[in-house]
């Protein structure tokens, strides 16, 4: 399991993380298998959207928000349960196809860090798994 | 990885691709283990819900048309904003379990590709990787 | 593949169950590898979040129910349609990396089964696989 680190510089932001990603890949020496970027943390999140345009991750937190406004009716008194609520939303961990050693991604795909009650210090984890050849 | 086609008919749908999936777990030939079903876009999401009352999907459709609205203030000038969110709300991927060769589904689950932006032709590649066997 | 049995008590609620998923880890036998905790359920989701404070999983609870409310204009005929709804916006399924034979969780973090159509008595598929040791 490889650890990337992401400093975060907004209370909710989109970290963009592929190409560490992609080095832990190469970095495992596997040819054909499956990543799985995990994030150890319950106020964010990991998903796979539009890298090329930052306006799409812009348009991903202003929604968040307003679905789930950060002041709200809620129990946990830490003020941060909008933040945890959208990483249950998101989800905390995405899984990638691995060919000839690569990520395998869609043409506009690229793998983020949703920071959802930054800035903070964060880890990614990285595992990746060589599969069965029997293909 | 086996490479599913799809061609989508609406702007938002889900689309069953069950029986393609168990077709490719089929042919990987693997006994136990995982399968991985992802599709390489950043408009359109992969789920796993009731097959059987199509009215199931329609409801989550028209949830999401709700939640996020095709117009509205977002900043991705390209007028699929809408598309990318629900992506990112949905996901990218689902796994499911493989044993004796074949999905391991609950009675009432499906597997879907969910369009956001279509009609389009979209793809999603299916990964099935067999697992150590010291169960 | 191992089966944890789960009696649900709310029509909502979220329900710990990282304790039996450690034990289905451990009696696997896999050192190093990922697990899969999969609901075989259309009406039930799977999500990691805050363990400590019982009110993070309230306000998950209660923000869904707001966003997705049990009552609307819904044609799936049963009356539960919010809680497919909520099944996809929370997913099947999660993936937690596994080392020396233990899960790999952030300090705060806990895997819950999510009802949204409770009580009932639930599954939750426990799928451990060992990687390649190509690290």
């Amino acid at each position: 399991m490889k650890v990337i680190h992401v400093s975060t510089r907004a209370r909710s932001e989109m970290v963009p993380i592929t190409a560490p990603v992609q080095d832990a890949v190469r970095e495992a020496g596997i040819e054909d298998g499956l990543v799985m970027v995990f994030v150890p943390h319950t106020t964010a999140g990991i998903t796979i959207n539009e890298q090329a345009d930052p306006d799409v991750a812009a348009d991903i937190i202003h929604t968040l928000d307003r679905l789930v406004p950060w002041n709200g009716p809620y129990a946990h008194e830490e003020g941060n349960a909008a933040a945890h609520v959208k990483a249950t939303l998101v989800g905390s961990s995405v899984m990638v196809p691995v060919a000839q050693g690569r990520l395998c991604l869609g043409t506009w795909q690229g793998i983020f860090l949703c920071e959802f009650d930054g800035p903070r210090s964060r880890q990614v984890w990285v595992s990746v798994m060589g599969p069965s050849r029997a293909k």
